[in-house]
């Protein structure tokens, strides 16, 4: 039998790590660390060194670094997601079959919790079809948003008010969406907030949260919108890659 | 200086706290433990047992227990939430006083993440006029909302799709939010989701998540509706006080 443990590892502070994590972590006869290109190399350096941190003994651990296979551009989003994720399971089988061929626990770190706009669940359910039977078993992380709202600290509501959790292309689409109090925005490739009223848009922005780069900006739309774009745009060059996230409401929220 | 430490604590299963959490209750010089009525002394118990099992010296720490004043049934809701919140922090600020009359650190254990349907961010915020400045640091916590979706093995969000959290009673009151590929339902009085279609939405409920008495159901809606409701009702009986939640959709997730 083999269990293969989706372990959320928040992003980047490792303080944030949970015990449970350490311990799936310790407990894995396999550890697979996805290599993501170039530009984010940094990601893999952060999740290496988790490991060296948080592993008893790193040395007997068995850690393989792979190469994620790349999306496909031509045809429809979901169907060039499907085969995407399709290829992806296809490798993660064969790394068992070859690193693990009697069973056991295998551990994949997934930045901040595995159930927030990733993908991995969807991939494990085609590890059958890839020919590999798993059980598979999900510990929770602390997610960006979660780190967001701790660092500015504010809270994720409005006071008994719902909360829409989107993406940087709905947003910009479709605008505020109809019966939420606050927005999330998360996958945002820059400025989706420019759909929104700059005089009634309160912003709480972060990017590399949880890192040492960390970047914090808040305000009104109007007051910090350019500011937001410019400081992403320079980040971004000088890092080479950046991930951020914000919260949105009509007025402060405390 | 005082520095008030809102420590997210998860839900009951001490394994999905965080190396931040467990440092943060280590450095406190006062813990303040809220007592909530009767019925849900269960969670006192809880929080008991976690200052005991993560603190080293458990023996040396201040822990102070206090009732949490009632709130107001008159009035609007907005007004008694709000004088309910002055009430909170006076009492707090009371505390400090006498426990820490030279400032410090103070840990409060916060159920879940302080960022998601909790006040004590706004209970905070309130500390100055009750003649308490303070700085406030918020330590991020596994949400119930990660432990459902960790535990029934699902992701949050339909692919690429929006998230909506929501309260039962907006459920009741608005049925299905207009753009949202899925909903989470919290602070449910009990079985809101018989607003929406029983044949199109799939639901994933879970109660007492992370604890040992934790319970889960899926399904669709026209085959498990009743069976939450009775269980649901069953089980507040047994225990005395009951917290659920659910994810719910317009088909599987995976
Ligand atoms: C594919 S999603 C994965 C989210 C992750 N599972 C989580 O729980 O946070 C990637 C998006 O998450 C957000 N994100 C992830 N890590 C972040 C960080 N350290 N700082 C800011 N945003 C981050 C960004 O919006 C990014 O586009
Ligand atoms: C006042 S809110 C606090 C939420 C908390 N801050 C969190 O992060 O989960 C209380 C609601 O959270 C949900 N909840 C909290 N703990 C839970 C648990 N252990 N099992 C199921 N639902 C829970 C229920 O919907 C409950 O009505």
């Amino acid at each position: 039998m083999t269990t293969l443990s989706l372990i959320g590892i928040g992003t980047g502070n490792p303080d944030h790590v949970t015990l449970a994590a350490v311990r799936a972590l310790n407990d894995a006869d396999l550890i697979l660390l996805p290599r993501k290109g170039e530009a984010k190399s940094d990601l893999v350096d952060l999740r290496r060194l988790l490991c060296q941190t948080l592993l008893r003994e790193p040395e007997q651990a068995q850690i393989v670094e792979f190469d994620l296979p790349k999306r496909g551009e031509q045809g429809d989003y979901l169907g060039a997601v499907d085969e995407w994720h399709h290829a992806i399971a296809e490798v993660w089988a064969s790394l068992m079959a070859h690193h693990l061929p009697e069973g056991g626990r295998v551990g994949l770190l997934i930045w901040g919790d595995p159930s927030l706009y990733d993908s991995s669940l969807r991939i494990a359910e085609r590890l059958g079809a890839a020919g590999r039977e798993v059980d598979v078993e999900v510990v929770p992380g602390i997610t960006s948003l979660q780190v967001l709202t701790a660092e500015h600290r504010i809270p994720l509501n409005a006071l008994a008010e719902p909360i829409q959790i989107t993406t940087g292309r709905r947003l910009r689409e479709r605008g505020w969406p109809s019966d939420a109090g606050t927005v999330a925005v998360m996958l945002d490739s820059g400025g989706a907030f420019t759909a929104l009223p700059a005089d009634d848009t309160y912003i709480w922005w972060g990017a590399y949260l949880g890192m040492e780069k960390q970047c914090l900006i808040k305000g009104w739309l109007s007051e910090v919108s350019d500011e937001i774009i410019q400081r992403r745009s320079s980040l971004r060059e000088q890092h080479g890659w950046i991930m951020d996230i914000y919260l949105l409401a009509k007025q402060p929220l405390i």
